[in-house]
């Protein structure tokens, strides 16, 4: 099926005397998660991982994926037809940049684009072309149409602060920067800049659409006027004019940019589409790059957020625990799919559970080792007695977001001494993290190789960040701060929320991660000449002492996870009852010294 | 005197038609040291500090430092001359765009700035002219001649690495990247690359000169024929050919880079002055942006100069372990000049002594807390009992070149406990690192916090890098690898030799640094799937245990002191009699647990 879908968009490239096109996996908001009308690369190649992206010649086509899909890029994709590439080691620019003919003129749509992302075929030599309508769209005849799915008040008592005043700080950082505008594509910050939510996207409560904030505090929102209902008309108030998200050329957003020639307007290079930046550049306005201006303090989380994010995480905690009881004797009963259903089940049982924050990822022994398993009725598998199994999960309430992961035994015998070490290894590595100060002004970059020191030592590692941001009923993986080598050179700030979670990972056999949700907090010294930070543990549940080796752990690590343990069984405990207290209670004893 | 100084560079610039010009602390390597000719800085404002830049306009003027030299730059300028501004919080560029008149013209010298720092003043919008030859050299009567020591060859059982073969490797890199030529305006790499060393600035054994090393292996050496002797003549080579180091049009080095019009040719943007870079594009070059190619085969030293610096290392400690002993018993009798001249003596007791790699810094008490402390017949003070006192000092020999720094307490009492819990805590931060065991890849703004670990835990941190490269008989600061969350991306690699000097400074009161250097070295695990790293300690010389906390080191923190005090009792013992190795012996003595 896909071989024709291929043939059509050849044919229709061909039309538009274009030698090639760039289909990458994005919607216009480039964001993680995208409506099924944004899913071309799957219509087009067969690939479903949630990133890649495929450039078509007339001769010759090729996907790009990243290590996480490689496996599941070769099972879905038809290599007669598609030549299978590592995004990182054979970067696309690159590999067209060798398999273009001379001047060929290739094509993008600048909506699902980024200009950073454009720069790179353009340095690499490549002359680029802007292709509007998209081409694949035009032959993609039962394409799905756009969400429109009502968007919702976020009310003030899970927001915190009121929208009029986020409009205005931000304006007035707008003002001192001398700019004019500023143009917001990503829907996390539409959503929190208006204290909107939606249901657009799986996973996140996105309602999509585009601003321009103007240094005024006005503000234009372009959404389809049928997701609006009356009472989030009235709530999003007289300074938000409502137009309609048209990009076609004078409608829309495009008539709107094209107003805003000779003033100096901010876009982000590298998270909003390119098509702003040119269409702005065109209409005589000078574009401001910077970044997206309600990054930054939707990141860093006001007091009722946080206490918000604790309230849920003290909700999700129950679900987990109850869920980790029952999964204590699972094992040769039930499969991967079935635990990951049960979770969600113990999850619902929550009247403010929303959904899943992401599909879970519940993989048993050498599942474990595949760092983002989707469990699928093909993959499912039963989960056996005396293995490792591995929950990653999270979910979406109205006063937050929560992401958690643990490995357990399966039981009910002992776990070999090897995994007993790595699983320990980790632990230590997320107690380092858990239990960091550190001051004001350091990135994530610098704190990074805490988590991994204990694995390091012996010679092992683990090939992904150790945190990322996360949302306040918003996305699961938010920016701009992350714990990683690679996170970007963004200070740790007060109210931010991190995931802590390092892992060990023996392809083939079993994998092993372990995840907290942490709040940055001021960590306050008498004198201190600067201020520092701290992190406040969000999650509650236990780990697996079966797992644990007790003679690795220093008497600070003992102490640190007594100390956890002992406060999972105060404020989880009270919700528990008969069996599933009896075995929280034993699950948070204290470590035999 | 200064005065006049100022009027008259006014006078040149006024005439030249230019409103504004910049004097940096810069010759035309842009480096560290440089030669008296070069301190125009110091000539016309009176500042000696390291780094600095004046700002000269017709009604105004600035001369900007960093935090090391706030103090220095206040003495030293004539505040009813010069605004006094810190070169961090308050830029130059900002200030110029600020201070300058409209569409002003301002000057710079383009042989003393690179494209980098010029491009911070042009995205300011400052109109910036190239001011060539320098108009503060037309009003300096005295300025002292460039120096002409001779160079001489450093043989190849000190390089390890002949000429020839470094040329050819380096020559094949610029084949395989398409670029036909690389500028090398670094005396660091002209030294390393071909195997020269010389005499032209302090500290540091460098003979000045520029080379263009062509892709088929052959150089252009640009370098005064009265600093090549003969027998350096036949020890370059037939390969390469020596030129006239002129910048005059048409003449020496511009005439060689006009010939290459058409080239495509390597300088670093960040490095080396723009003038390269411009005359290269003025002749229709291509400028290829890139760090110089000898930077990262320098930094990693092959097992010739590791051997080297292990025995200059062991050499050194000789010294140092008779000065700390002379020391234990100075306080009351010495002062921080007479006892940096001490440590110089102990040195020169070797023949192969070549001299200081800087300017000790020799602090007591407070004095100790100012970092880049330099004492001098107005600073001098005695060494008084019963005080921390810090020195830090290094040498060149001609297998390596040194950099330590101790922190004792002068005695004969106790020293007080909050000191002892500071010095503690920067030592478990030294033994943090040099105990690290990491993964290839890993940066030095990686790995920089496990040094502050310790300190972040009580709310206190040093406001410096925790290391730096070294050379091999070259600079004692070398990159492009640092030990620090501002180091510049570049993995850490197999024989880079890197310092290792976590400190704590009480202002007004004390400084601690403990500093030994680290040689890069594999770490072997069977079965590891990647290759992993560790750090080999080449400096020998105890840790005053009278300032150690026991109870605040772990287990493997003592194991690592007892063992380290145990190597140097066995390496450094041998060398020393009588009272000398009584003291170390006492010194190297196991802590009690």
């Amino acid at each position: 099926m896909t071989a024709s879908h291929l043939a059509d968009l050849r044919r229709e490239l061909a039309h538009r005397g274009l030698q090639g096109f760039i289909v990458p996996r994005a919607d216009e908001h480039l964001g993680e998660y995208v409506p099924a009308r944004s899913e071309r690369l799957a219509w087009l190649t067969g690939f479903t991982g949630s990133a890649g992206l495929a450039i078509v010649l007339a001769e010759r086509a090729a996907v790009f994926t990243d290590g996480r899909y490689v496996l599941q890029l070769a099972a879905q994709t038809d290599a007669a037809l598609w030549e299978q590439r590592h995004i990182e080691q054979d970067p696309p620019h690159a590999w067209l940049a060798a398999a273009a003919p001379k001047s060929a003129s290739i094509g993008y749509d600048p909506l699902l684009i980024s200009e950073e992302a454009l720069g790179r075929y353009v340095a690499a030599g490549l002359t680029m072309v802007p292709a509007r309508p998209n081409p694949l769209d035009a032959v993609w005849p039962d394409q799905p149409p756009p969400p429109l799915v009502p968007a919702v008040p976020h009310p003030l008592d899970l927001a915190g602060k009121s929208a009029a005043d986020k409009r205005n700080e931000i304006a007035a950082t707008l003002r001192a920067a001398g700019t004019d505008a500023a143009v917001i594509t990503d829907p996390a910050s539409l959503a929190w800049l208006l204290n909107i939510r939606g249901g657009d996207v799986p996973y996140t409560p996105f309602a999509l659409g585009f601003a321009i904030l103007h240094a005024s505090g006005a503000c234009d929102l372009f959404m389809d006027a049928a997701k609006i209902p009356g009472p989030t008309h009235a709530w999003l108030g007289n300074a938000v004019a409502i137009h309609d998200p048209s990009f076609a050329p004078g409608e829309g957003i495009g008539a709107a940019l094209a107003a805003l020639g000779g003033k100096r307007v901010q876009v982000s290079a590298s998270l909003s589409p390119a098509w702003f930046a040119q269409t702005l550049r065109a209409a005589g306005a000078t574009v401001v790059a910077g970044m997206d201006p309600c990054l930054l303090p939707k990141a860093c989380k006001n007091a009722v957020e946080q206490q918000g994010a604790r309230d849920a995480q003290a909700r999700d905690a129950i679900a987990l625990c109850r869920f980790l009881h029952w999964m204590d004797s699972a094992a040769g009963r039930e499969t991967e799919l079935s635990a990951a259903a049960r979770l969600l089940e113990f999850r619902a049982a929550s009247p403010l559970l929303r959904g899943e924050s992401f599909p879970a990822i519940s993989g048993a022994g050498e599942h474990g080792a595949i760092i983002h398993y989707r469990v699928t009725e093909e993959t499912d598998r039963p989960i056996r007695p005396d293995e490792p199994y591995l929950i990653d999960s999270g979910a979406q309430y109205p006063d937050g977001t929560t992401d958690v992961t643990r490995t357990v035994w399966t039981g009910p015998g002992t776990p070999p001494a090897p995994l007993r070490d790595r699983f320990t290894r980790v632990l230590k590595g997320h107690i380092a993290i858990a239990t960091l100060v550190f001051p004001e002004g350091v990135s994530g970059a610098h704190l990074d190789a805490f988590a991994r020191r204990s694995l390091w030592q012996v010679g092992l590692d683990y090939d992904h960040g150790t945190g990322h941001g996360i949302g306040s009923y918003l996305s699961v993986h938010e920016g701009p701060v992350g714990l990683s080598r690679r996170a970007p050179p963004v200070a740790v700030a007060e109210g931010m929320i991190l995931s802590n979670e390092p892992g060990f990972y023996a392809p083939g056999e079993y994998g092993i991660r372990l995840e907290n949700l942490l709040l940055v907090q001021p960590a306050d010294f008498s004198g201190a000449s600067k201020r520092f930070l701290r992190f406040e543990t969000l999650t509650l549940a236990p780990f697996d002492r079966r797992l644990i080796l007790v003679e690795l752990l220093t008497r600070e690590e003992r102490d640190w996870l007594d100390a956890y343990h002992a406060r999972v069984l105060r404020e989880v405990g009270p919700a528990l009852e008969g069996d599933a207290l009896a075995w929280l209670q034993q699950a948070c004893t204290a470590l035999a010294a």
